[in-house]
């Protein structure tokens, strides 16, 4: 399944992603007078982030295709056109597209006065498989 | 000109706003743990809002159709699918669709622990189309 983005295809990801990503960073906030980020991401099929936090919280605004988010230590959940997923401060997390679809979503990351993203670790094929139902699935 | 929107259809505005305006909420923040909002409206031809301000500023990422938006003092920018508008804190300002097209965009409220908006005065059929040209136009 593919997708019909809003805004312009961003940059591709070069770190944190596992396979190809681009981000468009629509609003920088470079001068910190919103203290809030907003973006618009397209991750191709099957690809995802690493696992990450963020200290301000983050905000997924679903607009096409189909996706997946996971907590840790929760199942991952299912994400598509017209769902919002709201990720508590600093909560361990990734997501990304479903094995067979594209998946685009405008995020929000608020407080950014409490800082950026924190990296950890990659989400290997086996765990991104089992937590999204096998290699065919949208 | 009409709108594919994202997300359901919202509720209808009572005031401010000129005639029928939809807002979906759909990052109410009640707990205030994100210090920020984000709801879609979908602006039905010819519909603005009231002059406002944001203590916090505000963000328009617009994903249907035609608007404009006039901060106080300027000319009025044409505003369409694909467009990013960012409105500093405490700038008096407004923001509607087009005399003859809808307009859809994803509002961001960042800051809101410094306040929600400031509604300040309705903006007249004589002061809208003069400055979104008239009304046939998108």
């Amino acid at each position: 399944m593919s997708c019909n983005k809003i805004f312009p295809k961003g940059e591709p990801m070069v770190s944190n992603f596992t396979s190809k990503a681009f981000v468009n960073l629509l609003v920088p906030d470079t001068n910190e007078i919103y203290n809030c980020q907003a973006y618009e991401v397209l991750f191709e099929a099957g690809c995802r982030n690493d696992r990450h936090t963020h200290a301000g919280g983050q905000l997924l605004l679903c607009t096409g295709g189909c996706g997946y988010y996971q907590e840790k230590g929760k199942a991952a959940g299912r994400l598509q056109r017209g769902d919002v997923a709201e990720i508590m401060p600093n909560i361990e997390h990734w997501h990304g597209a479903a094995p067979a679809s594209e998946f685009t979503r405008i995020g929000i990351s608020p407080n950014t006065q409490k800082g950026t993203a924190i990296w950890i670790s990659p989400v290997t094929d086996e765990e991104y498989y089992e937590a999204t139902g096998g290699r065919a699935n949208v």
